[in-house]
């Protein structure tokens, strides 16, 4: 683990292949980055993908992916991959759920069907997916309500261990998750709990959830020192070029968002600085530029603002796909570009040339 | 221009590079086969390509892709392109038109605004947009009319010579239409006026347009043998397994469709002998074998037809790429083969050995 102030650049071991971190991981909910193929992942420099756990417990069923030889064969990606625990989408799709110390009650959105996840259920559904990395279940509360943060980060806390005792696939890395609201002892309470449990990570759950930028860098200045240095941290569910920056600077591994591809199927693209473009706009439409003149990815390298706009103009899938390819290479090769710098010692200088700037669509 | 009993093998030159025919012309209508990147198109085999005037003249108007370098720089499609008239679209998806002799007034099925489309106006177009071959406008009638349809193709071979009158770029080939119904004295007689026009191609319009299969074949039967043996025969907007065996036995050279691609985005795939299959059938749930095990595309390569039903079920838009792959490769190669029997003298015992049977989903 090398490190250049608290930047880190470091390798994690998985049975997929070697990880090197900082990284960002595309977010592939069901078993698909949504409108880009493997081979197109792998051509944008995609290294560790994501799975939704909640999504993939429902379609088609954790032991149907374990039956056809698990996630990686299911999916055709050969690389790293990594599960979420469901949590936080019980907490953030199901329309009514109940929570209780031992687990959490919810309906399916898709059919209001009635479901239990407990922190053993997520691991065994999880070792059924069978990624490189699994997360315990925990308590994604409200982040301005104190009360709650406590209750929620003592019943992750438990679940924590109890996600550490049910495990039976030591082929699987298990990442703890701190929880805390934007409370400071909160956040240190709960990194210190989860630093002692002996995961091969560690994970930082419950921002980018409401709170400020601000709030958010200021728990990773609380969080990151006490959290193990010889592990990834994983900063959950963020993913914006300036959260790159601003994460990796505190000392942060892995990445993953939504962002990218939801962006690129609204028609939206990151700029490797910060902010954004509209591909809506008319300003575009004769524009023979790509979106970013030094981007090294397949839609830069071979498409014009003006055919993107045509494309975005005219509700083409080819829209999607173009601009989540975009939107997922800017944030990919901006972790790996963040990480060589680490290796240089010239992160803040990397940094100050890129001249990030906070994102708005321009 | 080798032949095997009617089935031919051709090359035909354009600034685009030498088309092999027989062809299989994947349809982008609005500037990109829908879902499937140019890179995609030339891995599964891809040489020529279909867009649509109609849609390209309202949207981005043709003088904006004129603007932007022509069609193969707008959509980055290298290779041998076609335009059709935007004659059929106008009779098709236009709630109001007016034809005259003179040329026919549509409404844009966008916006409702008034269009007027001339022969000479269709061309101009055409022009614009720069593909490699374009069409003459035609009015195409409903097949059983007889007295329409008479009139019908006595405008359409007015508008063929006005049409080739109007031309003013000799580097773009030009195909004349022949029309006539299900009548074959009129389907005769057009032929014998398109094949004096001295075309550099001809077209055979109108057909599956609601005809019967045998109806279909018996105008080929007709009209093929009238037309010039040394120019490349077009049968516009047919395109099945079935259809290109018993076009291409009938010497026909290029074919066109928008169902591998419509087929694709709504979870069915051609087999190569023909028929389909539904890929949200629950039988597909558990197959780990490919869509087709002979089948050398992307698709068939790396997925099951259990992650392929599972793309279908969840409404995932790389089920429509990667099924429109797989329809497209289909008849891409199913052509090329066609052809290498016919180089071989042995196009009957391919067919025979391929045992084609009519489509219908399983």
């Amino acid at each position: 683990m090398a490190a250049d102030g608290r930047a880190r650049a470091g390798r994690f071991s998985t049975p997929h292949g070697m990880l090197e971190t900082p990284v960002f991981a595309p977010v592939g909910t069901q078993a698909t980055v949504k409108a880009v193929t493997p081979a197109q992942l792998h051509e944008l420099g995609a290294s560790l993908v994501l799975a939704n756990t909640y999504h993939l417990y429902l379609r088609p069923g954790d032991q149907l992916v374990s039956d056809m030889g698990g996630l990686h064969q299911f999916m055709q990606w050969p690389k790293p991959m990594l599960t979420d625990s469901g949590g936080f989408q019980v907490f953030s799709l199901s329309d009514t759920r109940q929570i209780d110390d031992d687990g959490v009650t919810f309906r399916s959105h898709l059919d209001g069907s009635a479901h239990r996840f407990t922190p053993e259920r997520a691991v065994a559904i999880q070792e059924n997916l069978g990624a490189d990395i699994v997360m315990v279940l925990d308590e994604c509360a409200e982040p301005y309500d104190r009360a709650y943060n406590e209750i929620a980060m003592q019943r992750t806390h438990a679940w924590a261990r109890r996600s550490m005792a049910a495990r039976t696939r030591p082929d699987q890395a298990m990442f703890g998750i701190v929880q805390g609201g934007v409370f400071p002892d909160l956040r240190a309470r709960s990194a210190e709990f989860i630093a002692a449990q002996q995961f091969e990570g560690n994970a930082i759950g419950g921002l980018s959830v409401g709170e400020s930028k601000a709030e958010m860098y200021a728990m990773l200045d609380v969080v990151t020192p006490i959290l193990p240095a010889d592990k990834p941290r994983y900063l959950m569910g963020v993913g914006t070029p300036e959260d790159l920056v601003e994460g990796i600077r505190r000392g942060v591994d892995i990445f993953d968002c939504v962002l990218p591809t939801r962006l690129g199927r609204t028609g939206a693209v990151f700029l490797r600085a910060g902010g954004r473009l509209n591909m809506k706009n008319a300003e575009f439409a004769r524009d023979t530029r790509p979106v970013d003149d030094a981007c090294a990815c397949y839609s830069c390298q071979n498409f014009s603002r003006a055919y993107l706009r045509h494309l975005v103009q005219t509700k083409e899938m080819l829209a999607s796909t173009l601009l989540s390819i975009h939107n997922l290479h800017t944030l990919v090769q901006l972790a790996k570009d963040l990480r060589a710098a680490v290796l240089r010692h010239e992160f803040e200088l990397y940094v100050t040339a890129l001249n990030v700037r906070a994102g708005a669509i321009e």
